[in-house]
């Protein structure tokens, strides 16, 4: 694929759109307006416009975007379709509610194996996922193609791990364990799972909520 | 406190430069500059201050910023010194994962009571939180405040909880079902995790690597 640098901003949103168009699908919808897409997305139709024309032209003036097709290119652009592979490292709670509720394969990726430290879950199956002992785990990078470790160990093992991958061939880490993995200019590629700033940021928009209810009524005890 | 509106892309900046701040502290960082702070954090010197100046006057010409008294602002900004309280829909995994490993108290929030329809669960505590009867949602709701309702029941419980939540008064839903709760012109302040954008924002990513590879040993195998 021919690749463009394209803002973060506007990678971010595309998930968004394939969510929408999954919804927009499901519901029998087989064609939509780039207005119409704005507007259940809360963005306006020039922004939709201006995202997609990052990648390609996707609509047809007067005909909107085909939702099916739209969704194929998207899902592309994404790498659905590249048969990504990953392993988990950690298999504790936050591990173990990916490897069961979370489908990997929705999303193009094969998780392969997760690995754990703990004697009682070691050679078990967790979710048709096997998990090995974690000191096997350069042995298992050696053999196995792995596109994507996702870390799932506590806070303490967060930096040993991400060494030990690394330094074994892996190049791209989703993130769960709210420690900083690697330095500013480092090749790896690092997504951060940070729930605390999902919800400071409700916490702001609740705040600031507060706040009008009380300009409205100074008087209330609220 | 004085409201303006500020962007959602700024609002979401504001916990990064929490976090960031709270590791500056651990090292005993006291003062920094918005070009060092803007290096560490991959962002403008002019942005950072940008960010700022929508909430007021932080910094100082020629010292920089108070590493404690930028914190404490930001974490007013952010709302974590409102005493807000929450209650968690759902004991399942996802559920269990924040009550066992998310420090809600960390950013503010106390963590009242947890509800379930499991009649093993309702009546124990989990991580000192009361598991209580999701029937009796409501008559919790009429008896105390809650700011907050984190939703970690299953798909197919999302849009009913809801309603019941709306009905009784909570505005402010952090959203773990990855159902879309609310119509885009709800009053309702829903922050949703999404698990699947944040992957698929790191499959591009990777994609995006992966084709960087073929175009540098295009005879590769790889």
């Amino acid at each position: 694929m021919k690749r463009v640098k394209v803002s973060n901003n506007v990678i971010r949103r595309m998930p968004r759109y394939l969510r929408k168009l999954d919804e927009l699908t499901e519901n029998g919808v087989e064609r939509i307006s780039s207005f119409e897409l704005g507007h259940q997305l809360g963005l306006t139709p020039s922004q939709i416009r201006q995202d997609f024309s990052c990648f390609g032209e996707f609509g047809q003036q007067g005909y909107g975007y085909n939702v099916a097709s739209l969704r194929a290119q998207i899902a592309g652009i994404l790498g659905i379709d590249r048969g990504f592979t990953a392993i988990l490292i950690g298999v504790g709670n936050i591990g173990r509610a990916l490897m069961e509720n979370f489908c990997f394969s929705d999303w193009g990726l094969r998780l392969t194996a997760a690995f754990d430290i703990d004697p009682a879950l070691i050679g078990t199956t967790f979710s048709g996922v096997p998990i090995l002992a974690a000191e096997t785990l350069e042995e298992y990078l050696a053999a196995n193609r792995v596109d994507v470790a996702v870390l799932t160990v506590p806070k303490a093992a967060a930096i040993g791990v991400t060494k030990r991958l690394t330094a074994n061939g892996i190049d791209a880490i989703w993130n769960f364990t709210n420690v900083e993995l690697t330095a500013p200019d480092s090749d790896t590629i690092v997504e951060n799972v940070h729930f605390s700033d999902s919800l400071l940021s409700l916490s702001y928009y609740v705040a600031e909520r507060r706040d009008e209810e009380a300009v409205r009524s100074p008087d209330g005890d609220q």
